[in-house]
């Protein structure tokens, strides 16, 4: 489906070692190959695409002045990272990332020895990367350990974190601050380039490490001249440069430089190779760089489905509308009557559904940077003021709070509601963006209420009842995706709190399901039906507390029971259940299904639910063998 | 016990109030007098000691200008909090800190409306304070936010991410930061004293206001001047104050100032109260100040026991040696042999153990900062180059790394061991540091493995199994305080992983025990054997692998069986135990003891285990009734 004739360069380069004697015009030619070549492919396949595009000249400079694999490029989550996988052996693959079977969407270890480390979660590289450069230390080898970092990402505590330990110990580590959300103005870029340039010289560092050497010997005098010289390089860089934040970490700032001249580039990092000690380069990008439809849609093309090459617009799909949006329109509703709630981002306005919110009440709206930690702790602030918090984060991205909410809300018993969307299986993002543990790392939480809605009419409803909630914390988990297409009310409703509801009598099993799992246990009773097995199915509604009048008094009508949920099996809902039978005795027969121990790989949550005997077949399967009493055997569903 | 003759003011002070009118003599008297109380004191009783002696002259200053309790001051961390539990109507309480059914040794909401926010880990006083500010202008009112954070504390990750949001949203919030780790040189002093009562001055700020407004009326020249100016104040501070940091961060900064001189603290504070925006104060001072045995010795009189007044010295005790020594001297032993392991501590050198390391073997030792994202990540980063990681953290605090010990480590199957030590109830620290979760935060992760020794030789063998292992990750658990006192085996043993070992055998009922709970588990096999009933105890030293055949075994042996574990019922040890029952069919009565699904208050270990019944005695009456068939009456342990 590529053209190879139209590429000069790209189909010769399988791994970085091709591009290294390559001169500054032949780098050019790539580049614009690279980028050529990823606009052709992914508008037939889609991914994220944006991102990409700004790192294409970084990515070329980066492989031709270091020496990866030996030198480790750690990538800051993998959007970024297409042109990496492009040159470094995974080209021809490019067609299948985030495919079911295909190359992944973010870094992965286990797929080249080019990524250093796997992340789908922001702002990890820096501390990976300090780690490889500290672990040089420990065997005595001479390698370098860059990590390349977003604008975003750098709002992430860890970044901090790691660049303030790093700049103590004084680690050999490059970092590349790749960001495309600066705008500089031309003045500035010439003084900028000017000062980097002359800084960053051998010469310059040489006169430098001379000067250093000798006020070396000059003992304290020495150091106090050598400290006021650092302070007044920092000083003049905090007035013309942006670099103030990481000198004051103790990195050496070089920049800022236009992430889009190669040839400056590669000057730059051959200046700069040779330099110990941690530094920071700080490239301006421009997202969607080369491909008009994409430069300035900084979110539409962040994460894309297939698309019209030419105008950039994505293929229509139809369908209902994702539980993302119903989130969103009803927080908007909600908020429309009572200006006492709040709406708090971790930087996904769009992801989470309160790009709407935020337009319509800007004031009743926080993005906070990815930054999940304070994103928790900031809202249990607001909190303690009778402000009602509502944060909206992935299933995933708040394990990152996790200790905050604990600590900070449930402890105080502070009423915030936690809505986590993308809980179970996410599709394409793969492992490192399931939210297959939210059921399980949230139960443990004393006091905390934890819903899950089973269609959007439902959802609308917990919504609206996790702001009326006043007794603590409170949260509801929602899958990826499209809803059911069920009709909305207008008017809310509330749930009440550890209420399940029958959705389904029959007389043989009862299947006890949460969330997403209760519209595929009503298909698979439907199918048991066919068998001749009748089936009841209760939508749980919540996972804490339990509706246990219910479970009575399912326990006294049916021997077998069986729970199912889009989480993971150990300690989940399904445990849940088990602990209260067993704390009461009883000793139905009770069959968990769930997503298993184990890592799951991309592809999409139609063909992971089926791999994993999730889907409403698979489900229909183990229950008529439970309810045959025939045993199951060993397989990825316990 | 306290001489009430002696003071002139502390015992009319009951609240903030009643020191608003006193001139500087007087506050003067007053700090004096707060710091010969808590002396008195707290030789007497014991607590953290250090931290509050540093803050007196900050909390009366605090305290005199600014509103509370309407106005909101948080502290990050209780132990800097003293002089404000004093002077917050809890003085006559004081000697009860810490104690059982007392007042807590860190902020608590619950124990008074001067409590704005409570907290036992670090960082959390920034974001918290952001949320509060903006509360204040969601609900139109104008009261201040305070955050008083520690130089410590100023490492993590979330006091970063606190602080960007922070700037970019121009919250009306004043950071003091307690820095009691920078000596500044006398000159220094006099030129940020000068320069930061200029800044601060009302009549500069004035003239900063006037020119603002007029080049706010110059359209994109004026924002260009004023961006220049902007960059110029900070520029300038950036070359004559250690500002820099906060003021890329869009603090304005206000620094550094004595924080022991209260007649300036009280000027400052009165001078920056009106100006808007985030604001940092940064206030030098000593830990101990006052205290001569103190001054100096920031670790000993950190986490403090009754002691002698006069010499500072800590009363002796007796006993057994600590799991945390052993598992220090443990890994010296370790790397003696073997350069390839290094330990990692987040900021608790003590604390862990790894103290010893530190001395010994300074090239295998990190400590990281207060930042344990950064910790976990940056051990996944050395791993990758095979370097072998040993991250030893506080249960409670590695909550802080939950996400990264899933993303970065796990998902790529990195070999790092995590210790944790302070599972289980740790007494006096309370509920924020109760490790009582990690059983079933951990256990959800695929593959890794979860350890949990009986005593101190098997936390040896165990630490050195954690150290050989090469198949992902491991994690090893263990209680605060004394071990049990058995020899210790010079050489190591490897324990084979997911192998339990019967310690006693009987034929009524099975005990299967882990960690702590073992030593517990047979002593109450003692107390059952002496009313008829033969208890088998088990040590099943591992929560992930379980050991199945073992199980498979006392499935068909025995009817009754009881699980013991020191975390909570919800999710851990005995749920593992049930699901595998269930997994498998097994129909044996299981009675599932641990701490209750709620948060524990402070106490000593042995207070507490009695009051929830899980020590020797109350698992004793518990496995009588279970054995005996009567129920169980609900009560704390399920």
């Amino acid at each position: 489906m590529v053209d190879e004739s139209k590429y000069e360069l790209l189909f010769k380069v399988n791994s970085p070692k091709d591009i290294r004697d390559y001169d500054t015009a032949q780098l050019k030619t790539l580049c614009s190959e690279i980028r050529q070549y990823m606009v052709d492919v992914i508008s037939q396949v889609g991914g994220h695409f944006g991102g990409g595009l700004g790192t294409v000249e970084l990515t070329v400079a980066l492989h031709k002045v270091f020496n990866t694999p030996e030198d480790q490029l750690v990538w800051d989550t993998g959007h970024q990272a297409y042109p990496h996988k492009i040159i470094t052996g995974r080209r021809d693959k490019l067609k299948t990332i985030r495919k079911f079977k295909g190359i992944s969407g973010f870094l992965k270890r286990s797929e080249s020895e080019y990524d250093a480390f796997g992340a789908g979660h922001a702002s990890t590289s820096i501390s990976a990367a300090v780690g490889m450069a500290e672990a040089f230390k420990v065997k005595g080898i001479e390698r370098k350990a860059i990590a390349v970092i977003g604008d975003g990402a750098m709002t992430g505590g860890m970044a901090y974190e790691a660049m303030n330990n790093s700049g103590v110990r004084k680690s050999n580590l490059i970092v590349v601050l790749n960001d495309n959300n600066m705008s500089i103005a031309p003045n500035v870029w010439q003084i900028s380039n000017y000062f980097t340039e002359m800084i960053s010289h051998p010469e310059y560092n040489k006169f430098k490490g001379a000067i250093w050497d000798l006020t070396g010997k000059l003992d304290n005098f020495g150091d106090r001249l050598r400290r006021v010289a650092a302070r007044l390089e920092s000083g003049i860089k905090a007035v013309i440069t942006p670099g103030m934040l990481f000198e004051a970490l103790g990195f050496r700032y070089f920049g800022p430089v236009n992430g889009h001249n190669i040839g400056q580039l590669v000057k730059l990092f051959e200046h700069i190779k040779p330099l110990n000690g941690p530094i920071l380069v700080h490239a301006i990008t421009e997202k969607g760089k080369g491909y008009k439809p994409a430069e300035g849609h900084v979110q539409r093309l962040h994460a894309s489905t297939p698309f019209d090459k030419i105008t950039g617009q994505a293929h229509k799909k139809d369908g209902p509308v994702a539980y993302t949006k119903i989130f969103g329109d009803t927080l908007v509703d909600i908020v429309k009557e009572n200006k006492n709630v709040v709406g708090i981002t971790a930087a996904m306005p769009d992801g989470t559904g309160l790009s709407r919110l935020s337009k319509e009440f800007p004031k009743n709206y926080y993005d906070v940077g990815i930054a999940e930690e304070h994103a928790v702790t900031f809202a249990a602030g607001l909190a303690t003021q009778g402000v009602k918090p509502v944060v909206a984060i992935y299933s995933s991205f708040l394990q990152r709070g996790f200790d905050q909410i604990i600590h900070d809300v449930a402890l105080q018993k502070l009423n915030v509601a936690f809505i986590l969307d993308r809980a179970g299986l996410v599709g394409a993002d793969g492992p490192t963006h399931h939210g297959t543990f939210d059921l399980t790392y949230l139960r443990l939480i004393p006091d905390i209420v934890i819903m899950a809605p089973k269609d959007e009419a439902e959802l609308r409803n917990m919504v609206y009842t996790s702001v009326e909630y006043n007794d603590g914390p409170i949260a509801l988990r929602y899958p990826r995706g499209n809803a059911l297409g069920v009709k909305l009310e207008e008017d809310f409703g509330l749930i009440p709190i550890g209420k399940a509801e029958t959705l389904r009598e029959g007389t043989d099993v009862a299947i006890l399901a949460i969330g997403s799992m209760v519209d595929y246990a009503l298909k698979s009773a439907n199918l048991l039906e066919e068998s001749g097995i009748h089936a009841s199915v209760i939508n749980m509604r919540f996972v804490k507390p339990l509706d246990t009048d219910l479970l009575d008094d399912i326990h006294k009508r049916f021997d077998k029971i069986v729970t199912i949920e889009e989480n993971s099996i150990v300690g989940g809902f399904g445990s849940a259940i088990l602990e209260y039978y067993n704390d009461n005795k009883y000793k139905n027969n009770i069959l968990k299904l769930g997503l298993p121990d184990k890592f799951v790989d991309h592809g999409t949550q139609t063909e992971l639910h089926k791999m994993l005997g999730l889907d409403p077949s698979g489900i229909f399967e183990k229950i008529k063998m439970f309810y045959l009493g025939h045993k199951i055997p060993k397989g990825v569903v316990a």
